[in-house]
């Protein structure tokens, strides 16, 4: 019997147990935009790695929350994997659209309802008691192990940067990012393996004509601060895409094998990222364009806001003062987000534009790995293993810190998924399938040996 | 000594009665948008006229708040003035910046500080102390009067067209529709004579894309609500005018009359204007044709107001569900607000934005006075004999109801001013200068005298 096998026995034994701790970490509030309960969970989080698998570990301060930061040594292997994970979760309002309460962590039929069950402490947890079931089996851990687990992940990662200058010796051993966390869109729909994430620059564009909102009698004599933001953002973008200079100049085409995955999925991955949201309107009517423009395409410039002047009811008769929109550019390889930042500038200006005010609220770096890297074929084998063609995804349209690893000086290779199913991230019952979280704990325990073997 | 010199002295007599009943009717709250003090209001209203005057009055009832309705009868005069007014005010928040409490009607200096006390209850009972005056003295009035005072003009007078259709018979008998206001701009100020208002279309345009906010990630193939608002508006106007069809086509050219009041005093008229909201910004650099468009020109499509997705601090990554544009149109002669949105909904079509809805939110005609009227006249007259020559304002560029009453089948003249001087209209500290109300009552008298000589 492999050790493998024998550590899904484990698993299976100690199932329950492994269960009640996860219910246990899901019943200490971690809510990094008010702040509840994050340093006790911060804590506990310590307490495990070093209770559970005798890690050495410390708190590392930052300008926010601290960073939980674990090392983990093996007896028989030199290679290094680093584990990204978080302890912050989403606030839990509303409340009454909970069937139980968040911070119960009940059990409701075949899954665990909870904040936090699927994204993304219960997952840590069963990380955790994976490695655990593979040290009481072994004796020993196939890999060393460097773990990161922040609390500003929902806050968009603001001081990670911070943690990575001053442990960056640790992580420099490291070869691969590893996040691991249940990647199948059903229970028994296979699992999606994302090679990547892009990155994302987020803007605030603010135009502020006078002190006052005015009377709108004189709106033929004043400037509109809506109107003006409005033209300018009219030059930005057309139906058909973006009207910056420059914009698309930096923007990889995808290599053949990037095409054929997203190809012969397209219905699918589109189907995984709108389904949940009800979406019935799309801009265009071929499901391969659009799979291909979700994936490899920078988002066109999409307005996440805009605001000026009077939206309540009714009328209300004012020249606004002042207009804001919110903007994001989601970020394809070999884009940077400084180069957008300058080209948008660059456009304003040259447009006339002066009069509009930038600020940069986000920049994340995109990531990618390749298909043919071992973490990846390690996983492709452990699904395999598990009776799963896992679907490949060569770039996950959302935004991760990973890069802050996965470039120099690290270059670390990246792996994100697992087995397991849960959702409503974010929103109330958020869950997780109880067997999901066993196959979930079986297929970490797979993936390391698969890995240590290439 | 003439009835008017007569009635002057009344009013010195009286002064100090005439402004504790302006007192104790400012003290009355009366706020259509909460509804606070309306009905007390409303009836008190009837009773001063009852009492002060003996005229017959009546609640007229609307679908909201009554109008006041009241018949004054001359002994001698077989001409009939209607007097328009109203007993609604705006809400007195915030009230911490207010130097003496809203409703207390404290004499402060030399004004008086409340909610009402300049727009319009305090000229509204100032022109009931005149009339009280002119009976006490020759018991008799120089004009027969209807009295309509309706309470949701700060509302847009949105009931007002079923008070005009109960009691039209008696608003045909009358020549001139009559708005007595204190319309000095500061104290020293030669008072402004309006001889029209601009007639107003406010429009919501609404663009739904799909049910939920969607993550930003999914921006490369969704429609976003906000750009197709932005593209709609960038259709319909560029930073030199309305693009919309036929926009212009109706616009009357003003008479060389017109334009010569309005050259002649350009500076005033867009200081007078923009000054108290302390404008340093301006769409041109020309006074002259700034004074020109702010008078005579339709306002090239406001925008009051946008709203979509998330305005808050900070990022959200959405794309919106839902998208929103308050606009309003100012139209001069002879535009009608039923062919402007004719053109807009066109307009719309016509550029491909079906999806965007159209809602009416009010729609208010132009009105306009010629100078040579004889109510005009007997203003000028008026104001020469108190030392000033007045500032001839062919149209205010805000909008009123008066339409409703200078159109078909009534086609009433329009006066609206007189002289005091009052400020803060809508905002805290609202005031009417004590010595400007004793002038104001004499020159409601000397008008009537002069107005009932021609």
């Amino acid at each position: 019997m492999s050790a493998a096998r024998e550590i899904h026995e484990r698993i299976d034994e100690k199932f329950e147990e492994h269960l009640r701790r996860i219910q246990t970490y899901l019943r200490q509030p971690s809510i990094s935009s008010t702040g509840q309960g994050m340093r006790e969970t911060a804590e506990m989080t310590c307490g495990y790695i070093r209770e559970m698998l005798g890690g050495e570990v410390t708190l590392v301060p930052t300008s926010g929350y601290p960073v939980v930061f674990g090392k983990l040594k093996s007896n028989t292997s030199n290679r290094t994997i680093f584990v990204y994970g978080m302890y912050d979760t989403q606030p839990v309002e509303p409340l009454d659209k909970w069937v139980s309460p968040p911070f119960e962590a009940r059990i409701v039929g075949d899954r665990i309802i909870a904040r936090g069950a699927i994204n993304t402490k219960g997952p840590l947890m069963g990380f955790l008691n994976a490695l655990e079931s593979i040290l009481d089996v072994t004796g020993d851990l196939p890999f060393n192990f460097v773990i990161g687990v922040e609390g500003e992940e929902e806050q968009g990662s603001i001081h990670l940067q911070e943690f990575v200058n001053k442990c960056a010796d640790d992580l420099k051993m490291c070869e691969t990012l590893y996040m691991p966390v249940p990647n199948q869109p059903s229970e028994s729909a296979p699992p999606v393996l994302n090679l990547g994430f892009k990155g994302i620059v987020y803007l605030e564009l603010e135009c502020v004509t006078n002190p006052l909102d005015v009377h709108s009698s004189q709106a033929a004599i004043l400037p509109n601060p809506a109107w003006r933001l409005i033209w300018a953002l009219n030059s930005m973008r057309g139906e058909d895409g973006v009207l910056v200079e420059g914009f698309y100049e930096n923007v990889e085409p995808p290599s053949p094998e990037d095409l054929h995955y997203v190809d012969s999925q397209a219905d699918t991955v589109v189907k995984m990222m709108t389904a949940p949201y009800d979406v019935k309107r799309f801009r265009g009517k071929n499901v391969k364009a659009m799979a291909r423009e979700l994936v490899f395409a920078p988002s066109p410039i999409n307005i996440d806001g805009f605001s000026s002047g009077w939206t309540g009811p009714a009328t209300k008769t004012i020249v606004p003062s002042r207009a804001l929109a919110k903007i994001d550019v989601r970020l394809v390889p070999n884009m940077t987000g400084e180069e957008i930042i300058e080209k948008i500038k660059a456009h304003l200006t040259k447009h006339g534009f002066d009069d509009i005010e930038i600020r940069v609220l986000s920049n994340y770096g995109w990531v990618k790995t390749s298909v043919r890297e071992k973490a990846v074929q390690a996983a492709i084998k452990t699904f395999r293993e598990f009776g799963y063609e896992p679907i490949i995804h060569p770039m996950r349209p959302g935004s991760a810190p990973m890069y802050l690893f996965c470039r120099e000086p690290f270059n670390m290779k990246m792996l994100f998924g697992g087995l397991g199913h849960g959702g409503l991230a974010h929103a109330p019952n958020e869950y997780i399938m109880v067997n999901g979280l066993r196959d979930f704990e079986k297929s970490i325990v797979s993936f390391l040996y698969n890995y240590s073997q290439m």
